[in-house]
């Protein structure tokens, strides 16, 4: 009686996590978290219009989603200017970097990103037996033009560029992205993760032809449409690329009511005006409290804040484990140098007034 | 400016989909269908409680689901009697096929199913580069001891039993299946896809230990428990390849309202109960109105009953296609001599009415 016999990649890979959740931590603590500053999420909600419809389909739950995510696409469609063929909905931006690494990416093929970006699209290209290639932040921000060195230097079969990046919260205009895809290789695809850019400023968003074929951008209803528990991302690209996933994606995969959230919370412009508004605020606040505590806060073009410690990856930490110890869940980043900050995202008023309270000891305790 | 760089197994996949859905379906029509009785989707709903759980859960829906899904996989192991590290919680069944065959299987790596069983399962293998070897059911139920010299025959990596069987409705008394793996090669996995146990008779569920290496048994809240739409499986099996699912899952894949559901309806027997009965009389009914139409009803341990008509898979497409002009969802065995059935799902009263209505028509129609 012996164990299953895993294929030789699946033995050589770990039994890990991209990010350990809060409620892992709550557990081993022994006690919840007082505020949900550590994962990006939106406190602010979807729009009451998604809740409703949310709800309201939980009583059609007995039914399998429309695999096709019909209306979804058709109407994220019309919101892009562009056609459902050039639409693929899936399970939130991490399933579709799954299934887009699994296209293209095998053993021995090579993958740029940047040192310290997003691990979860690290995980999946080691999980298909990707190498990666990583190059540096500049300034603390994503560099489009070596990232597309290495990727031509390392024949790159995809490169990763997040904008607005995580964990920063830098960002690029979105025109400077596409005068960059100059020096994109050919045959490289360029994955641009723009999950955070509904709350970035005017210009952000890369103006991307829908059908340019060295592209797919990846949004979601996770970020600033506040969703994140309801898994709904989606692509935008050429049809032949959106026309692949249907070879490898649970084509099944999509829960009804968060179709039917994703379609209501799209019409409801209001309430994203009010939510961009409130991290706006929240963003605010977040960089007024590190500066009243001596630190310094990078600009940022999502709903999170990246909080320069002034010190090294080791304070740094020791600044979050207090912070934890007092009861708040945030993270920090992993590489260096950028894991000098913490990053906090935004919070309700009460969430930033236990941040403001925290703070000041947890720095006292860092520093003693 | 070329296409993206797929990898050879990408290339060569077709861009397919298991099955069509019924929307897919009615959008070619261009109306809607009365009767859903096609995906063996459960009509008589969740629990009133887990449909409550999933509305109260909408609320806090900004949140990432727990990826530990530490809750339910708890209550899970409380019903089964083993541990948490035994149980695996993922996007449907589906999801965790998907996962199940990446970890296992490989280019050039076999497979053993039964000719006519699950196609997703089949998607999947496919997918990952395997190569499928089928065997013929015996008297319209899944044959394990075929089934299991086939796999010796071909050193196979895994193994696929559906007990009760879909799309027959046949069964196996779990004892045998438990039996008959005494035969199963050694480094062989059985996947026993149980989706449907909980309607089928008392001694249907394999009395698996849990810890035995040689076997995975997947279940769902999809049939029984009422919530397709929801996306939630779960498999049972020893800790080591439980574990190995967290090298390849989508961590955060998991919607946050579908996870306190699924928790929900685990605790309301007395609805469990409910919809059993409903089951048995709804198959009874349907068997009657094939007699009542001089067609043979299949015994079924499902929700949904296999229904002879006679003559050959012409026929049958035939009955199915004039029963679906008639605005039926129904389906149909994909594979001889299965394919001389169609499969009409259990219904509601009225659901059932409609179908006694339409089926005398709709085999004048066929024959004539």
């Amino acid at each position: 009686m012996t164990d299953p016999r895993y294929t030789p990649l699946a033995q050589s890979l770990p039994a890990t996590v991209p990010f350990v959740g809060p409620e892992t931590q709550e557990r081993q603590r022994g006690r919840p978290f007082s505020a949900r500053l550590g994962a990006n999420e939106n406190v602010f909600g979807p729009s009451p219009r998604a809740i409703a419809a949310m709800q309201a389909a939980t009583a059609d739950i007995w039914m399998y989603g429309d695999p096709e995510n019909h209306d979804l696409r058709a109407a994220l469609a019309l919101a892009h200017g562009t056609t459902p063929q050039n639409i693929v909905v899936g399970e939130g931006i991490d399933g579709l970097l799954g299934y887009l690494v699994r296209l293209l990416v095998g053993p021995g093929d090579t993958v740029v990103t940047s040192k310290g970006a997003y691990p979860t699209f690290n995980y999946h290209v080691s999980g298909f037996g990707g190498t990666l290639h990583e190059v540096p932040y500049v300034d603390d921000r994503e560099d489009p033009a070596s990232l597309f060195a290495k990727a031509a230097a390392v024949n790159a079969k995809l490169v990763y560029i997040a904008n607005p990046d995580n964990p920063m919260g830098t960002w690029h205009k979105g025109a400077e992205i596409v005068a960059a895809m100059d020096a994109l290789p050919d045959g490289c695809l360029l994955v641009l993760d723009e999950a955070y850019v509904e709350c970035a400023p005017q210009g952000t968003a890369a103006p991307v032809d829908a059908d340019d074929p060295r592209v797919i951008r990846m949004r979601t209803f996770s970020k600033v449409y506040g969703m994140a528990g309801a898994r709904v991302g989606y692509g935008i690209a050429a049809p032949g690329l959106i026309s692949a996933f249907n070879k490898v994606r649970n084509h099944f995969g999509m829960n009804r009511a968060a179709q039917a959230g994703a379609l209501a919370a799209l019409r409801d412009d209001d309430w994203l005006a009010h939510v961009r508004k409130e991290i706006a605020a929240a963003r605010d606040r977040i960089a007024r409290i590190a500066r009243d505590n001596g630190l310094t806060p990078l600009p940022s073009a999502t709903n999170f804040v990246a909080i320069d410690c002034g010190q090294d990856a080791r304070f740094a930490r020791a600044v979050l484990n207090q912070l934890i110890d007092r009861g708040l869940f945030v993270r920090m980043p992993f590489a260096a140098p950028q894991d000098r900050c913490i990053r906090i995202s935004c919070g309700t008023a009460s969430d930033l007034d236990a941040l403001a309270k925290a703070l000041p000891s947890a720095l006292a305790t860092a520093r003693g």
